[in-house]
């Protein structure tokens, strides 16, 4: 059987990934196509766990590398249980957030070292990439206002943000440049009418391609 | 300052892991040396979380991968979090169990490629390693009898786990072979009296070395 396609959406926050998501999704089932949703660190029982581990713990400071471990270690079980099967069964998995996340959060936004995050994607990964990533992109300001609603003057606290997202925003730029063929680059600033027709453009490519 | 020792004490269960270790504490600060006691996984608040996931975790099955990304990430704060910090005070560190307990359990137990589990060793650990790992070690009969008490027959589950643990005490006894300038393996099938004598003169060899 023809494998499924492997479809990743990111962005920094306040880009609209989830409607776009919902859009991208009921796009693909309307063409017929039998969708997996799931998102990262997280999308199996154990993956979960993990994420609430690295959300959750806020009594010592994990270290980077243990960071990193974890977030691999949730992607380990999510490619074994849930990506690899689906997509041999012919299934597009449409996956909120994946390694490049991993490259653009720790490396950029935290300045871990980018060899070290490619050399565990080779180890967990193996040739597994994904077909086409969609990345919602925004200037970080829109970003942030959008998901912060209707905040006040920013604080220390957010200012630093800003900073971090900015990092951020400018490594998902950075591999878009140097991916263009898997690349899609969506003006997620855009009222969202505009970007659904941009979505939906991609997802007919895409589909004419498979 | 003169970093301190860093040793480790591993074996199958049974042969007198948790004694032994504790003669070894007493004869270390009976010398006036400063010890820290650890062990894996664990030895951080995080990493007995990611113990507990390692062993509670029944719904699902855990894949190889994930499993060792998550001993590495234990053990990648352990190392940052305690070792380290310790031994660059000049303390000694005497851990129950490290990544020779890795390669022991899951690459000879379980049959995972030991050069993943080396890839690992090598990202997470850079030049550490233990200065002196004492191999407590005894016929896997002699250790499973100790470790069940007065079982009855082996039942299917038992003679499994026999077969197990005689491929994890042939990687411990090929370990030492390879680093006989590590490695003291001690026969913990002799009486106790005996394997403390034994202990006591490799303690005594360490400090006068140090």
């Amino acid at each position: 059987m023809k494998p499924g396609l492997f479809i990743t959406v990111e962005g920094i926050e306040g880009v609209g990934k989830s409607t776009n998501m919902e859009y991208v999704h009921e796009a693909l089932l309307a063409a017929g196509i039998q969708v997996v949703l799931s998102r990262e660190p997280g999308g199996t029982p154990l993956g979960e766990k993990i994420r609430a581990l690295l959300l959750d713990h806020t009594n010592e400071r994990i270290t980077a590398d243990t960071e990193l471990l974890l977030m691999f270690a949730a992607r380990a079980q999510h490619i074994a249980e849930v990506i690899r099967p689906a997509l041999a069964q012919g299934k597009w998995v449409l996956c909120d957030r994946f390694t490049d996340a991993t490259y653009a959060y720790q490396g950029g936004g935290r300045g871990i070292d980018m060899a070290r995050i490619a050399a565990l994607e080779q180890w967990v990964q193996g040739e597994l990439r994904p077909d086409a990533t969609l990345l919602l992109d925004a200037p970080v300001g829109v970003g942030l206002a959008r998901a912060a609603g209707r905040a006040q003057q920013a604080d220390r606290f957010e200012r630093e943000q800003q900073a971090f997202f900015i990092k951020v925003r400018q490594a998902y730029l950075d591999m878009a440049s140097q991916a263009p063929g898997r690349y899609c680059v969506i003006d997620a600033a855009q009222p969202l009418e505009q970007v659904k027709i941009q979505l939906g453009e991609v997802i007919n490519r895409l589909i004419k391609a498979y």
